[in-house]
């Protein structure tokens, strides 16, 4: 047997970490079911060629082999074509290619699965963790207001975390492809992708380290100035406008088309932040930095950060895309939250943990051996009016059967009696008379919850 | 771009069937919990060396490499020994190994993952199928009483099903090991396994070919006769005790050894299927042929089919071991639901379906792209309390938008005005004044519902 230590990159929980991410997990499903979005669940595997499509994560892909025992039918050559899903955008684009006879469009479809990369493991970056994504996609087109309600969907569920498991408030950042492309056109770079890489590098090098990267590029002095300063504008509202177009005008830009776009992005960038803030009040930023993502997003964009923990990097980023299927056709926009570097980050720093490590509320005790079937009768009484419980193991010393039910954060312990029975709460040391048709636990102790900080 | 077909043994569903399966995990979760079994969740891979210790199922085992570009600390190294897990069983050992110090036994657990097997697909046979899982497990020792009470949980799910999604009743074939080795050894058979795979064979190939199959493992005829014959019986109640001790009798079986261990077996079959038929009557049966798994298992032993569906095999088996882990201690009991087999099943036959295809129980129309804030106010405020809904994606036709929900199966459209709002069930026409702030649905139509037959 191989040894024994937790394998790097492949986080697991305990029983009550689990609890945590369970909660979390359907935390999210809530909010997006309450907003008309449809779940699917698609296989782990994709054909490898679907998945080295994209060059930087093709390095990072798991391809399947059989260990031994090859199907005659050509089982090998099948399989040692599959490699896991990466992320949740390559199985949903199969499968709206593959279904878009049946499917009704435009599709509101979440997903909460895990994914697979073979990257290095390090703080909050995992071999296999969970994805929750949410995307609208129209067949031939798909209306602006899409790209508001998808990051609404998500500041929604995000600020659900808040309440359900404590987590840090989001901060949404956002940007728009059109916006950057039209200002970088209006100052004369012709290389935006480049541009944008170096760009990119911001929070990390600083201003001057990127300023030389743009020159290696050939960009002209004046214009690596001019899109280090629109880096540089965060904003909502009217000042997000204000600060935009003065960069336009201070920086030199210039050319209709390019104002044209700039002013497009400008305006759609400036209604998304104002219908985020609209519902949920200091959420979304414009920020003018976000470069990542901009070669393949082709409207918003976004990242979100959790107040206290910037140093995690976004936990939820997307973007508006031209076309989810390599043929064309189906434009989309979607969001995806890398759930268990959410859920690692609560559970690492003490900022959720549950209230106990098992879903009993009630630990029935058992007298002796010979009236476990009376203990079960209880249990049984209390689960079919929906609490749940479990009957203790052995017919220990009372004292004993407490522990068992204080070592799990089980509250309360059942005592059948033949005069009647009681019920004890353990952490306050009251027992009472109690019958099991009509007894109820207060209602923040029937199922296990999470505390917070 | 590789073709679109569907991979064989890799099933996917459609947004409607998806809410048939997640409605069914769902239900079998809260039972699980209702018992006090804690969820845990493992990753997907384990180290092969563990993996292949069945030797049965090496040979069905995925393993894992990089496509390309692999670390240069001996990634490569490490990840090409990992496989993914082929049942919940393996992880789970593996898990309580790694966990012994911190978990609390006897460990009552849950698990509901998707399993990987490199099998030849055929009906009810998956590549990658979910299964649900649930085990007792105890430190140095496990109270008999514990293979009634999972058998009893793994019922109860199941009926629940019945009620939640429409599954077929269930009915629970049990076996014990030492019922079965007892006789077998009192009727002279000393390599037990051997012969348990030949009547493993039974109701494939008849009594007389596993006789002569018996006959080529130098199993004397009357002893051939008596196994075949104590295969024979099925029965619940007192009637299973005399059709046990009569086979004892008439076949001659002998030994002080042998009986004892004849009679506990069957002592604790008896006290099972009573357990399981006094909490849900005529649902479990002793049924001495059944042989599978008699290898590794040491106590009872669970098979368990569907009414009208027997050709699918069993759906939920397990038995009770005397120790999860290679290196003893750990004896437990548990028994694994084949959720995909039985999604698949209701869903092919018809006998299951979603009452609609999205959470929405309302379509928001939008009068003009104008008035469209209107709309999502309707919406937040249908959401607030509870009420899944989704906005119309455009202002066409209040016709189109009917249409819209009509396709989805959305029973309500909504329809916001200046002079006050109306509901419209479009299933029935009925339309009616309504406040956004107070109306309900149907409780019946708050969420999709899976229909019956």
């Amino acid at each position: 047997m191989p040894r024994l230590a937790p394998l790097s990159g492949f986080p697991e929980w305990s029983p009550s970490q689990r609890i945590v991410e369970a909660q979390l997990i359907a935390s999210l499903r809530e909010v997006f079911a309450l907003h008309g979005f449809a779940e699917i669940d698609t296989r782990a595997v994709e054909p490898v060629a679907r998945l080295a499509g994209d060059s930087d994560a093709a390095k990072e892909i798991y391809t399947l082999a059989r260990l031994r025992g090859v199907d005659k039918a050509g089982g090998e050559r099948e399989e040692a074509s599959l490699g896991l899903h990466f992320d949740l955008t390559v199985p949903f684009a199969r499968y709206v290619e593959e279904r878009q006879g049946e499917l009704d469009f435009p599709f509101r479809r979440y997903q909460v699965q895990k994914v697979w990369r073979g990257e290095r493991p390090q703080d909050g970056r995992y071999r296999e963790f969970y994805q929750a994504d949410i995307d609208i996609v129209g067949r031939d087109q798909l209306p602006a207001h899409a790209e508001s309600e998808v990051a609404i969907v998500m500041a929604k569920a995000l600020a659900a975390l808040t309440a359900s498991v404590g987590a840090p408030q989001a901060r949404m950042r956002c940007n728009d492809r059109r916006l950057v492309e039209g200002f970088y056109a209006g100052v004369g770079i012709s290389d935006v992708a480049s541009a944008l890489r170096a760009v990119d590098k911001l929070p990390k090098i600083g201003a001057d380290a990127v300023k030389r990267e743009l020159g290696t590029l050939e960009v002209p002095a004046q214009a690596a100035d001019a899109v280090v300063a629109l880096a540089g504008i965060a904003a909502q509202g009217a000042a997000l406008g204000d600060a935009a177009r003065s960069a336009w005008h201070v920086h030199g830009a210039h050319g209709e088309q390019a104002r044209e776009l700039f002013d497009s992005g400008l305006v759609a960038l400036m209604s998304l932040v104002d219908a985020v803030n609209a519902e949920l009040p200091g959420t979304a930023t414009g920020d003018l930095s976000i470069a990542r993502g901009l070669d393949y997003y082709t409207g918003a964009v976004y990242e979100t950060v959790l107040e206290g923990h910037e140093d995690l990097g976004s936990i939820c980023s997307g973007g508006r895309y031209d076309s989810l299927v390599a043929g064309g056709g189906f434009p989309g926009v979607g969001m995806s939250i890398g759930v268990s570097r959410l859920v690692s980050r609560l559970l690492t720093t003490g900022t959720a943990s549950a209230s106990r490590s098992v879903p009993s509320a009630v630990l029935v005790a058992v007298v002796d051996e010979h009236t476990r079937a009376a203990s079960n009768l209880v249990a049984n009484a209390l689960r079919v009016r929906g609490i749940p419980c479990e009957v203790a193991p052995t017919a220990a010393k009372f004292g004993k059967q407490i522990q068992f039910a204080d070592r799990r954060g089980i509250p309360f312990v059942w005592f059948p009696g033949e005069l009647g029975d009681q019920v004890k709460d353990i952490r306050s040391g009251e027992q009472v008379d109690a019958d099991a048709a009509v007894w109820m636990p207060p209602a923040a102790d029937l199922w296990p919850t999470v505390v917070r900080g």
